[in-house]
């Protein structure tokens, strides 16, 4: 184990980041609120860190924080999620800096932001959900959704709670190993009345015409204002462009993330190793579980603030932070 | 059950396809004769109606097939082949009317005509295999295939023998009811030593990046050029299309149709009712096992006589019926 170990083979003798305390942590507060996006889940997480954390000082508690941090964002599973809330959290950390003398009063107060946040979380989801259901699921729509997504489903139950009637197409969402969450949204739409089809994603070519728009949730939005969401969403991008059918990206503004991928390929979950030829079934455990979907295939991004083009996503980042 | 009922209940109170004689005797013979396309089988199927008709006049004869044929021709599963069939057929029992004064001449030379067709099917695929090896897939290409085409892999065999090294992405295909034929091509390629790679269909926007180009097979090609095949093709061409990558079709001119739909919804096999809202899994049942891509989207279709682009399949059809 000399200091000149390659940092490749470091990476690969760390323990798996979801055997960790602090990975087991964020998988206990996600089965516990499962209503939590995993930005907000890693944000309480993270919160939680700072509750039991020893440091003596604090320095010693943003190394520890960090450390923390370092050890979710190996998450391979909504990776960009959990690198959005560790973000917001050094933003939290580095806006107490100033009162480096009380520690405690520090903490609290990074724990009061973490709560804060925690704690509105639902009223932000809400507050989106208000404004798509306002202005953008119209009477008689054809909405097209992927898989599934907390905050889409919350729109769309606003809506048909306003008396909008419209219907929801919903593309399973197939990402290898059977899982498909479509069927998700299909029962809880269902559920609350709204008229919903189920269709394989193969069939997204064929209903195109159909639909009057595209509504999908968002992992995280980057700087440039492209899309990361779960695998399928950049298929469902092309062919709505293709089609020139509008692409309505639905965010909390805490999902908005420091990345600038140029291509599909520059996202941090990204093996190079795309073309498996090994094995019999492990191309597919190899794609990650988002792609990334670039700017000009979004008509509007819906944030708790309003709607605005992709364009517009660094400015409002740059606001945000100051 | 006066003359005056609708013909839509007419059509309901009909057996289902699959268990009336005709429909039974394709079946069997695709069961018998896995290597012959839906197109050749239905062909096979009407020549043995020939055999074992007892029509006593030529006008009875054409009849009696007249009648099975119309009955193939409700078959939802492959439904393009199997009316490209009764088309080819309908034009040997056309070709063979002069001889009215002599039937047992003229069934004798429509199944010969028939015979002919089927004997030389495999033939006519390893001249498109051949041609697509040689003019289209080269060294260092990966090629995207859709689900499960006798042709495209027959097609990538050639091309291995011949020792150009390629890899294949493969679209699983999943197209409701837990059908994926995509698994299938895999386990033949893999059989054959080509580097494979399996993925999930909402992985199509990830990979197209890395693709050289795709290459599919045919259910049918109509009139204008288009392309009909397995639900999922259109959605390929609309993200090829994007992402400016030619999209190569391989279809032996016996699949050649005279259909000319305007729309994805104008084939044969359309369901009007494509939203269905009153089940949990029915609009998966509902959609059709095939989609429609236009013209626009397809680069060259590659037949035994060569390739050419589809603009040029309605000149071909009539130099074929002449």
């Amino acid at each position: 184990m000399s200091s000149s170990t390659p940092p490749s083979a470091t990476t690969t003798s760390r323990p798996a980041p979801e055997t960790t305390p602090v990975g087991r942590a964020l998988q206990r507060i996600q089965r516990e609120h499962p209503n939590l996006s995993t930005t907000v889940a890693a944000i309480k997480t993270l919160t939680e860190c700072i509750q039991i954390s020893k440091a003596a000082t604090l320095s010693e508690l943003i190394k520890d924080l960090e450390a923390q941090a370092d050890i979710l964002k190996l998450f391979r599973h909504q990776n960009v999620a959990i690198v959005a809330a560790c973000d917001l959290f050094s933003r939290f950390l580095r806006d107490s800096h100033h009162d480096v003398f009380n520690l405690d009063a520090t903490k609290e107060r990074i724990i009061a932001a973490g709560n804060d946040l925690v704690d509105k979380s639902d009223e932000t989801r809400a507050a989106i959900a208000r404004h798509a259901a306002k202005h953008i699921i119209q009477e008689d729509d054809v909405v097209l959704v992927h898989s599934y997504s907390r905050v889409v489903v919350r729109a769309l139950i606003h809506a048909r709670r306003e008396n909008t009637r419209f219907k929801v197409i919903i593309c399973e969402g197939h990402a290898g190993r059977g899982r498909a969450l479509g069927h998700a949204t299909a029962a809880e739409l269902r559920a609350h009345g709204i008229p919903t089809a189920l269709i394989p994603d193969t069939a997204l070519g064929y209903v195109i015409d159909t639909v009057s728009f595209i509504l999908v949730g968002a992992e995280g939005v980057v700087q440039n204002g492209g899309l990361v969401n779960g695998l399928g969403t950049f298929t469902i991008a092309l062919v709505a462009k293709s089609a020139s059918k509008p692409f309505y990206v639905m965010a909390e503004s805490y999902k908005f993330v420091k990345l600038f991928p140029l291509t599909q390929y520059d996202l941090p979950f990204h093996d190079p190793a795309l073309i498996d030829v090994s094995g019999s079934d492990a191309s597919s455990s190899r794609l990650p579980g988002a792609d990334y979907t670039p700017p000009p295939f979004i008509t509007l991004i819906v944030t708790e603030y309003g709607a605005f083009s992709p364009g517009r996503v660094a400015d409002v980042m740059i606001a945000m932070t100051h």
